[in-house]
């Protein structure tokens, strides 16, 4: 069985560990056999854009779409305004191909430290799911801006929640719950002080969880979510948050769990008519670049989530395992607290893909 | 001199810590001399919206603009839903006052333990002054629904930042920032997936940033910031932000620094042609309230914010020494590790402040 992987290494660190991760997915395939990736790499990256002025060609999204998975490095550089760089890649790719769905798993992984150590009495004492709403809420990029350059300027930004765009997160966040042990859904609002789109997203909450009686609900505000995860992260399972308020937490997630550089990021079209797209959730990090220190952990976490979704559950199992065995021997990098580079952390991966 | 202070105690535990403040309110104006309080307490509260179908009398808020300043308990019920409680009370008072700052100050107390422990090598390590955008923002309140009670429903938020508005808060946060040692301001913003609103206020930053050629000033994006602030606190010093990303920011701050329920809430009128407002940061929590076990520490630290904002300079000092004297004796509520309820603390703080 072949995959087919539209790889779109980026900008920055983006590019060492795309680098590392098709190392890893191709040792992965030839120790366990069965499949094959075949990769092919676009130069969709803010280096192309400044000597050629484009991102993505006219065509880019019809292009991807012949492929069964995207792999994604990292967005942004320096030298160009992020919405102009993150508006012509990263974002229009979620949104062209249906990918309404972003996945963020943290947990504690072995021989990593959350900075919360004073709660780390039990290894499940952290272990979410956030389902982050992907395909509009305070990311629909409408709005603009009138009187520009002038005292009177006056900017929107226009946040647009329907109720089918509600209704399909709210069901997939509830079926992510229900495979999960704990059955635990905890819904993110910010409904006291936004009393439009996010009353109906609560509402649709509700509606959507009669369906799933064996589901244990619970709804928090934005603010006070923060507060519980830093002290409580052992009350909750799956989180269901808008775009925003979601991305905020994922990465307050990642940092709790010891590391920006260790989660994963899993854009997905669930009705599989589109490819989904796999990416680390940091991002393209200037100040290290080409340094070949980045973490390569979080670009492995989502190639596993990659190999899950192309149906290849060993593999990914197979594949998480390696890295736990690699974080839990203490070969890390510096944001770990470990003294090893990019390369090293990626052959360690390997060694242990061969030994599975 | 006679400072006249209309009370709101408002709902749940902010009655308790309300009478909580103005006891030790008035234990620091006798024991001091100088100055005297003069309480005007409205019931403007859930249950009494309840039983008369109203929060502020239509000429509520100009009683208000009576009084040197307002003294804020907390709003919010289980029986009314969220959006028509603050709407009706603590959201018009912000902006009918013109309060377009808030101010929420961070750090370490005494006797306190940051959830950080393994950060917490210098009492320095986290000390942060947090400048909310109080006016306009995610919270303009624009915004509605089309299709309502239909599966074609659409609902939007509107966002609305002006040159104006965003000027003044950034002149604010910068003068914030000189008077303190560092001299640091750290701007946040999601200028990468919000690019009107967004991309104006990182605009107007760095405009206003050539007037204070003193100030060290960055530029974080408001994801990224919620892992420095976990993993980097030591790096921050004053921050300015959005109404929503620093409602979210200034829980997060008020966790990692040990527990909501010290943290304070300045609305301020700079121009001070209107009285400014003093809350705790906690809500009204209806799961303790009644039960007089509320931490009144987040109450004082306001309550001496207000005496400062009202020219009390000495006062404001002696009333943040005798609560640290009191938290660094161990005597503290639950939230905090201690096992003494609210009018045990607050008899403590009392007995401090006589001590002065
Ligand atoms: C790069 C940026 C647009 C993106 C987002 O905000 O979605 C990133 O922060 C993420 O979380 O994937
Ligand atoms: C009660 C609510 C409207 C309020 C806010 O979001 O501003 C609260 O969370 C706060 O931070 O003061």
């Amino acid at each position: 069985k072949i995959h087919r992987i539209a790889s779109i290494p980026g900008d920055g660190i983006g590019v060492d560990i795309t680098e590392a991760a098709i190392q890893v997915l191709d040792t992965l395939s030839k120790t366990l056999g069965g499949f094959e990736f075949e990769f092919k790499t676009f130069d969709w990256s803010s280096r192309a854009y400044l000597e050629r002025g484009w991102y993505m060609p006219p065509d880019g999204l019809d292009r991807l779409k012949e492929y069964d998975a995207i792999y994604f490095g990292a967005v942004g550089s320096p030298d160009v305004p992020d919405h102009i760089s993150l508006w012509s890649l990263i974002l229009p790719i979620r949104k062209a191909l249906n990918q309404y769905v972003n996945i963020r798993p943290t947990r504690i992984l072995p021989g990593t430290i959350s900075p919360l150590t004073s709660c780390a009495t039990s290894p499940t004492f952290l272990d979410w799911v956030i389902v982050r709403e992907n395909s509009e809420g305070e990311y629909s990029g409408q709005g603009g801006i009138s009187h520009e350059h002038s005292p009177n300027a006056v900017a929107t930004e226009v946040s647009i929640f329907t109720q089918a765009g509600i209704e399909r997160i709210m069901r997939f966040a509830f079926e992510t719950a229900r495979a999960r042990p704990r059955k635990k859904l905890t819904m993110v609002t910010k409904s006291n002080a936004q009393r439009h789109g996010m009353v109906l997203w609560d509402k649709v909450f509700f509606d959507v969880a009669k369906e799933y009686p064996d589901v244990e609900i619970d709804k928090m505000l934005v603010d006070a979510m923060t507060v519980r995860m830093v002290l409580n992260p052992q009350s909750m399972d799956t989180i269901v948050a808008t775009n925003l308020h979601a991305d905020i937490l994922s990465d307050l997630a990642a940092a709790l769990s010891g590391s920006i550089g260790i989660a994963s990021s899993s854009n997905l079209d669930p009705t599989r008519q589109n490819p989904s797209m796999f990416e680390p959730i940091h991002g393209s990090a200037p100040d290290i670049a080409g340094k070949g220190i980045a973490n390569p952990v979080g670009a492995f976490w989502s190639a596993a989530e990659m190999v899950r979704w192309l149906g290849e559950g060993e593999a990914a199992d197979g594949l998480m395992k390696a890295v736990e065995n690699v974080t839990g021997a203490g070969i890390k990098t510096k944001d770990l607290g470990g003294d090893r580079n990019t390369r090293e952390v990626t052959d360690a991966v390997c060694a242990e893909i061969e030994r599975l």
